[in-house]
């Protein structure tokens, strides 16, 4: 298949300078604040963003190599399938986290709700909105009943060796 | 600043032919069935998803040439920044799907609520726990009392031309 080729249009900065000790899900940094400076080609991107109380911020994961299509989860004692978790190990390493929007100064943006490393690549910005999303019942497969856990866990190394 | 290279885990089918027609949110393709076949590579990362309802896919807006930092939203009459709307015509042009999950045959997964283009790359899949999400107030910026028609508006030509 083609190669796809993406450009980082800024930078996240955050309190974590190494994935140990990484909140595992943005609600386990609640209240953590970081930052995110845009390049400055960018800028007029960014009009109207201020209004919205919430981002979708999609990035890269630098500091993972290579990928394990099976791999064992923070909350879990069995390997899960790489599609049914958000571990960063992933055949394309892309993150994607909810933050709480606090200001926007220039091309710098301020935010709450932090779950990635300092320096971490941004690729995209999109404002939540979450009427667009379904209001069905949701099953939560083999998380149901350890979502929770998610709010007090941090992550340890075991994303971080390679296969 | 460097580039990040991606490769599509598999393709999205849905009805869509083109972008003109396309809904222009989940919601309003509510229904609507879609299904990705996964590269075979990637088969054992599928262990364990098809417990969940519920799925994010992030893909890439193949059709999509260049960017606007500003474009028109459908739903509105002012220009807007790119990084306050999902059009797909953006620096990174990647796309973020929720979709309700039918099932897995293999390396097919069929899914409802489908607002792709039929020959969509697909760059990664995540279960959709909306625990993990935060519930403060929620602001809609220039959506605030628009959303609403998401689900009924359809995509036209807006976003073809290139700048």
């Amino acid at each position: 298949m083609q190669t796809i080729i993406y450009r980082p249009i800024g930078i996240i900065h955050t309190p974590f300078q190494e994935q140990v000790g990484v909140p595992i899900q943005p609600t386990a940094g609640r209240g953590l604040h970081g930052y995110l400076t845009l390049e400055p080609e960018y800028l007029p991107g960014l009009k109207d963003l201020a209004g919205f109380s919430h981002l979708l911020l999609l990035y890269h994961f630098h500091l993972s190599e290579g990928y394990s299509l099976q791999a064992q989860p923070y909350m879990d004692e069995t390997p899960r399938g790489v599609f049914a978790m958000r571990a960063p190990r992933r055949p394309n390493p892309i993150g994607l986290s909810l933050v709480r929007l606090e200001r926007i100064e220039g091309a710098t943006l301020h935010f709450l709700d932090v779950d990635m490393v300092d320096g971490t690549p941004l690729l995209d910005i999109k404002p939540y909105v979450p009427f667009f999303r379904s209001t069905d019942e949701i099953r939560l497969g083999w998380l149901t009943g350890k979502s929770r856990a998610a709010t007090t866990t941090h992550a340890d190394d075991r994303f971080l060796t390679t296969e």
